[in-house]
């Protein structure tokens, strides 16, 4: 079991002053430097993927600085959501009436949540806090507990059993879920959106999606093409985690076109910055897809090794993830807030403590996946945090 | 009177196709350069200063591409809200509580209708569009039509009693307005304020702000001190046309504490990208302040001489401004359409035609201040085109 020493504890108590000041969501990477004795540290609470950034970082460079566009990208005014949707559809393949463009994902669930949204929501725990701190004050949030004894794991018929007894206008499902990385199938997800005909909004958060696999190609997955079948279905696409992009604010819904234009009639209208449209316009290159689904896959093994090693560590249990991070509870009796004191103050490694998450019930970490060398890192400074106490 | 040739009557065709895509607002740089023969052109279409955008573009250039640390900004996850409302706090001297930061001015216009207003919202006219193309359906939109042959100048008397008889819970005031730059005094705003003390929400839009003045040295005016006496206040205030970065997305609101906490209770936690945030920061230092109160007072300068070289022009009338435009009618017979695109096709001015403008009745273009120079070459395309047919 894992103690603090002196220092740490100084550490944590201006630590956990800061955390409370950032409600249910880690504070940022510079208020954190702020208050610590560093300059830098390896980030396993942030749950991007490395490659990716260096990637577009390339063509970021090239065509916007080297160019010397930079000024005009930062002067003028972004095009509109419409016109941005346009060539997203063409790189995702969706008719441009269906593809809503957001400010980042969680404008999204914000945009969702207060317009379409009216009575009650059905919000698995765990889960993204935003689902249910967004909700409107007048509408019902109701709990699904998915199960600590089967790994937190979404079993299709007592989901849907729940659902239907309860008789939401919308349920959440996050495929991947965060923070514990379950996976549900595409024919699962088929199942729940055919027996669930009757729920008005069926949302599929797929922020972590580029990371799930089904095939030993890691092929990639999603459920953009079951909206012709269930047009209540909303997919929500946050494009910071894949890409490695969080600072620029990207994300997409693909829905019924209905709800495309409720939105678009009264608002959004120049909602994505200069930056983030330079993404959209990288993004329908052909050839950075494909460079892209390299760095995705490179990523994907990557992940997988990390939670594989994760896995063997006595003291903590890892629960299995298709997602870049791990959830993994400490059963040695160390608490979750001390380990990630110490593992920041003295390993220079921060990772997510989920005390503030509903649902979960006992000592927890999020640990995202890395570089492969920062993945080491991380591994190091938890194998050496309980041999050393 | 001036006429379109044959290959300025081809681009004609093209451009109000694109126009017709953008609804009320003008296309995209980029999608008009698409359908143009030119690589760029002066934009006199577009509201910015553009010696601050140079200001600006020296620290990005220095403290994020010089420094290395552009990665970094793009990687991580931007702070939230509040956080930044607490820089923002300290540069603009008024308290935390009271400051909502939005991803540009348009997103609090919304933010402020969908949330705030509930029945009767009052909007002079003419407008910018937004203000009443983002009003809820169900609201009820009540034009107060600034008259014409008094210059669209807002007269405080016969304006209080309009809102007096109509009661609504909402008026709009833009100070200076869009697009025809009309100033109300300091005095005449504290009057309206006074005796419309029961209107639910009264929004001043300073967008302009920094351009207007009511002393001959040009300091900086704005009704933020106000809202300690009249709690109804909403003063918004877009930063892309004074700081010259639209696409950036910064802007912010100074209004009651409680509508800031209810717009922050459910929503807008990561509104703001990783450079507006940058831009926050810089904004909050005094030597950063101190140099651009300097361009700001050069570009107020060059944008006064350029309306009054404008009033020289006969086939025109240049209506008063205090804002970084001036709204032009074509007094000779030309219509603005053609005038816009010949003025763009053959002489590479964009300026702004005013026939989707609500509440002008004539014909009217929008035309911006920009550097010294290309203000010009505005002026001598002016009158070329109107001595060469």
């Amino acid at each position: 079991m894992v103690k603090l020493n002196d220092e740490e504890k100084v550490f944590s108590d201006k630590f956990w002053a800061l955390k409370e000041k950032s409600g249910s969501h880690s504070p940022s990477i510079l208020s954190i430097l702020e208050i610590s004795n560093r300059e830098s540290f390896v980030d396993a609470c942030f749950l991007s993927n490395p490659y990716a950034t260096e990637l577009f970082m390339e063509y970021f460079n090239r065509e916007l600085i080297e160019s010397g566009k930079l000024r005009e990208f930062i002067e003028a005014y972004p095009p509109q959501n419409k016109e941005i949707a346009e060539y997203l559809s063409s790189t995702i393949k969706i008719p441009v009436g269906n593809i809503f463009i957001g400010n980042g994902a969680i404008e999204i669930i914000q945009a969702i949540l207060h317009n379409f949204v009216n009575g009650k929501i059905v919000i698995n725990l765990p889960t993204f806090s935003s689902y249910y701190e967004f909700a409107k004050e007048k509408d019902n949030v109701v709990y699904y507990q998915l199960p600590k004894e089967r790994n937190y794991v979404l079993e299709v018929d007592p989901y849907i059993e729940f659902v239907k007894q309860n008789q939401p206008d919308t349920v959440v499902i996050i495929n991947p879920n965060n923070p514990n990385g379950d996976y549900v199938s595409l024919e699962n997800i088929e199942r729940i959106l055919c027996e669930l005909s009757f729920v008005k909004n069926i949302i599929i958060d797929e922020s972590f999606i580029h990371f799930a696999f089904e095939d030993a190609n890691f092929s990639m997955v999603t459920t953009y093409d079951l909206l012709k079948k269930y047009p209540n279905l909303i997919v929500i696409k946050s494009l910071a985690k894949d890409f490695g992009i969080a600072g620029l604010r990207a994300g997409y819904c693909v829905m019924d076109e209905a709800k495309v234009t409720a939105l678009l009639d009264t608002g959004y209208l120049w909602n994505v910055n200069c930056f983030a449209n330079f993404f959209y316009r990288v993004y329908n290159r052909p050839e950075f897809m494909e460079r892209y689904d390299v760095v995705r896959k490179k990523y994907i093994m990557n992940t997988q090794m990390f939670i594989k090693e994760l896995s063997t560590i006595p003291q903590i249990k890892v629960y299995p993830s298709k997602a870049n991070f791990a959830l993994v509870e400490l059963i040695d009796g160390t608490t979750a807030k001390d380990f990630m004191v110490k593992m920041f103050y003295t390993y220079g490694v921060y990772v997510r403590e989920c005390g503030d998450k509903k649902g979960l019930g006992g000592q927890f970490l999020r640990i995202a996946s890395r570089t492969f060398e920062e993945n080491l890192t991380i591994l190091k400074a938890i194998k050496d945090i309980f041999k050393n106490g």
